[in-house]
């Protein structure tokens, strides 16, 4: 067996609290190299004991990349403690693997070799609001969904969609446009909208605030937003807005204060001002997002900054109701704000969700002290480059998808924000070259994945749109110009997640085949009643694939054309016809 | 190469910030399977700019183990933000490592294949108090340390050392005695003392606290604590105490309540009842430390317990200005309260110092937001292995140091606490087999490795005691039956680590040589000025050995005799007598 493939460290990803009484243990090992593992177990205090000595329980292999094998073994401990080992087993070697390295045997002689879970105490447990399980999230960005009220049209607003969106220009999308349009939402099968920033700002987008505490006039005023999200919860539907606490806008009065009297101003520490007298140009002499001038970052390690923003954190939430915070380049502020921001946010709200922009690797913000979720951008590019771009394989997806899941703990990859597209990115239908049915295969990949789906406004009815600034293009609500049936056939999937607990987030994910030859992939989800089979096919021909199974006494049926299939004892036949996908239901 | 064996994941230990300016990034890779690392990094926002694209940096090979090298780079990012990779070769090969995993050669067409350290924000580093680097630890159990005043001595106090200590037996000991010998702790060259606890308890060890906020009253009263205080203070020395917060003692008035009332009890959510009525046998139906029912543990999460204990943690800071706060079975306590026993300590005393109690790996509470430091128990054991019990290797113990530095930033490593032995353990001497020599050996190993040491009162004048209670004998004053020769040498070794800038903990740790042959050790510590060498040799026979090096010009000095020693440019010997060690001074 290969040791230096071997790993395990606690807590993070390999040793978690799932729930106040369960732990989950993984263990790395080369791909296809170890037969078999157990878990050697015990409390720490009461190893010695007959009845509670060192135990050992199989492990499971739970999934696979092209390097590793992961395996997972789930465990309750009485007394909420654990000390633990793994014994390897291959033909000719066993190998037990310990915080104090490999030996031959198990040490008998003192649990501290082993590692050590100290105690699951309940105040670490990683816990997402429940509600977040089955959520369908619709991201709109209010400047272009719908303008309700052309009172409130800013200077020189653009009559709707007369033109290409610029980087400048306005059409006058307001909260109005979004109370009009709640039922095309509802009967989508949506309930929970996120809010690109809707505070008082310089630009279209938003991300440049002038001031935290004021709704931007173009979208109306405060009752407007009370009424919006008052609207929302009567349907259903839940609203988070987004932070935007990296970094302020230009013209965010403190800021101006110190553009204005430099070292003398009240504010200077309010911002990281590397030298005065204060310069943009040629690079900001302060620090801000990216290069960018007009995003000062704010010194959120400053009380008084901390403190205003925790204000506006809350006031949202006490004031308005508000369900949830996205929040803005969340990885670029520090670690000890957020964890007050979680404080604060909780303390007003406990079923509060709080999700992270974050592109990479997340662990160290998804440990139960900082945020509920972060953004799936490493789902969105796999999923695109599989089935949109086509540039990767089914197993190269499959890949890719094992090395997020096996990166973070079950309970964290189970509200993982699964997004196709965003404000930030090309549209679904523009990256599949028009081509619906690749967009089709996209969202049933992502409706039926394991974590929560995000819409992208307009992509459900089949709008297109290259990167920022074309991706932002005003809503299309002539019934005549929108795809009806994308949307229907959205809408059917979204139902099938609500419908079949098992095809929503009640299941437990498993790939099951990502063939390098015929591209095609099937996945499973799984509960205690049913277990789901999606195969995706995207390729030009037709294949057929065996999927073995104890099926005895239990029947099969297409969940998209409601026919019954045939299903023998040990095994299911999946016909996935060329660019198209199959879901079928095994139940008893 | 080995992929399987290549590792890094951002954060812990792999990339951290090492002060506010200084990032270090880490790779681990097979052992001698990789000649050469570069760091492959740039900017995020400005990866395609000429004047700073992704730029390359060779990568040191830090430590290596029998499993693996590390390897490491500093680097000062002047956005204070990171994307980075590894390019790595072989004679015939070339690697790109990323957070995508492998390529061939390094993407360019995207950062966001890359590793991310999104913003080095001063909030999240990792910071203990200056003065630690500089510390030489005293650790006293105050029932057997002096009796210094009689009229506290507690009802059937025996005769000071008139027999042997059992679990229940007192003999007096109080702060006058501390405050009457605190020249042997000036004399010696310590500059911090460690107090087991000293609040109203039931026991001599008083590890069952009954009032947090009284000390006991054995130990004599609020006022001779302050003056115990400020007495260490003018001397010098700073004063830590023990938080016993994961439980209190069965004689607490809350638990009292508790037993008494059941249910009932206004107190009844300040521990863990499992179920009511409350009970003690077989094994006690709420939690506690270990099964022992006369030390239930503590409900940090409640409320009102958390603000008892943070009260607790800042009144002995506030009313008594003591320095810092070792804490009890710290792992077993939620994450959340030690956060915030952070936040409120260290707002009362920004540079206090906090220790945990972790006898394994203890990267998830040394992050920055909870403890500057904890006990280095694999030190202790690893140590003694090799020069007391004799039962490891040179090489064996460097393994085992190696998997220690290698798991935590070197700022955590800078303050770990090294000791030998505590009240929890069998005396030095003693397991040494009353061979002082070894002892001897053991203090040049502890006063010289990285981290701060720890003196277990009485070990410096050759005190013996195996395991608890017979490790908490009386000490002893009577100057003819202190080894004093075992003191001396043990100041001259601490002298050296004040006087000595780059034997103390401003020296660049390295391990030089494991001898699996002669079984000796060398290592070094280094600063800008100077290099010290030592050497240890456990065995019966003398070695000599050639350290290579740059020595051009310099001029080496043996540190313990004050004698020149001869010095080839390219070269040191160093002869180690059998048993014994050598300190060597390169220098201008």
């Amino acid at each position: 067996m290969l040791k230096e493939a071997i790993y395990h460290r606690p807590k993070n990803n390999f040793a978690y609290a799932y729930n106040e009484q369960t732990l989950h243990i993984r263990l790395r090992t080369k791909k296809a190299d170890v037969p078999y593992v157990n878990l050697i177990y015990g409390d720490p205090y009461d190893w010695d004991e007959t009845d509670w000595q060192a135990q050992r329980k199989p492990m499971e292999l739970e999934i696979t990349d092209n390097l590793f094998d992961y395996w997972i073994a789930e465990i309750a401990p009485p007394y909420r403690r654990l000390r633990y080992g793994f014994e390897l087993f291959s033909e000719n070697e066993t190998l037990v693997y310990t915080e104090k390295g490999f030996f031959n045997e198990a040490p008998i002689d003192d649990t501290g070799y082993y590692f050590c879970f100290p105690y699951l105490n309940e105040a670490d447990v990683f816990k997402a609001p429940d509600w977040v399980k089955n959520t369908i999230w619709y991201q709109i960005f209010p400047e272009r969904f719908a303008n309700g009220n052309t009172n409130l049209n800013p200077h020189g607003t653009l009559p709707w969609a007369s033109t290409e969106p610029t980087r400048t220009n306005f059409f006058g999308g307001d909260f109005q446009g979004i109370i009009n349009h709640l039922d095309h939402l509802v009967d989508l099968g949506i309930n929970g909208i996120y809010l690109t920033p809707i505070f008082k700002a310089y630009s279209n987008h938003k991300y440049d605030t002038i001031d935290y505490m004021e709704i931007d006039p173009q979208f109306g005023d405060k009752n407007t937003f009370k009424k919006l999200v008052q609207k929302c919860h009567d349907k259903g539907i839940r609203v988070m807005l987004d932070a935007v606490f990296n970094h302020s806008g230009y013209y965010f009065p403190p800021f101006q204060d110190v553009l204005e009297k430099d070292e003398a101003s009240t504010y200077k520490d309010w911002f990281h001002i590397r030298e005065f007298p204060i310069k943009t140009e040629p690079k900001p002499n302060f620090d801000s997002f990216a290069f960018t001038s007009h995003m000062p970052k704010l010194n959120t390690k400053n009380p008084e900054v901390k403190a205003y923003l925790l204000d506006v954190a809350t006031y949202w939430i006490k004031e308005f109701d508000i369900d949830g915070w996205r929040l803005d380049v969340a990885n670029e502020v520090d670690h000890q704000f957020w964890r007050d921001f979680r404080t604060a946010v909780k303390t007003v709200k406990p079923d509060a969700y709080i999700l992270g922009e974050i592109w990479h690797d997340s662990m160290p913000w998804l440990q139960g002290d900082q945020f509920d979720a972060v953004m799936n951008y490493p789902f969105t590019m796999a999923s695109l480059d599989y089935l949109a771009d086509q540039k990767i394989t089914a197993k190269q997806f499959a890949n890719q998808m094992v090395n997020v899941l096996s990166s973070y703990p079950k309970n964290v990859n189970e509200v993982a924000f699964n997004l196709l597209g965003s404000h930030d990115t090309a549209r679904v239908l523009t990256l599949c070259e028009n081509d619906k049915q690749r967009a089709k295969l996209l969202y049933v990949l992502q409706l039926s994945f394991m974590g929560t789906p995000c819409i992208y406004y307009g992509d459900e009815i089949g709008m297109t749109g290259g990167n920022d600034p074309a991706c932002r293009k005003c809503m299309v609500w002539d019934k005549a110009a929108q795809d009806l049936d994308l949307k229907s056939f959205i809408k059917k999937i979204i139902l099938l997640r609500k419908t079949e607990a098992a095809f929503g987030n009640y299941g437990e994910f498993s790939f099951v085949e990502a063939n390098e030859d015929t591209n095609h992939l099937i996945y499973s989800k799984k509960n205690t009643d049913d277990t789901i089979f999606i195969g995706i096919n995207p390729s030009d021909r037709s294949v057929q694939m065996t999927v073995d199974g104890s099926f005895q006494h239990k029947q099969a049926k297409n969940l998209w054309t409601g026919y019954e299939m045939e299903l023998k004892a040990d095994s299911l036949i999946m016909k996935l016809e060329a660019n198209s996908f199959l879901i079928v239901k095994v139940s008893d």
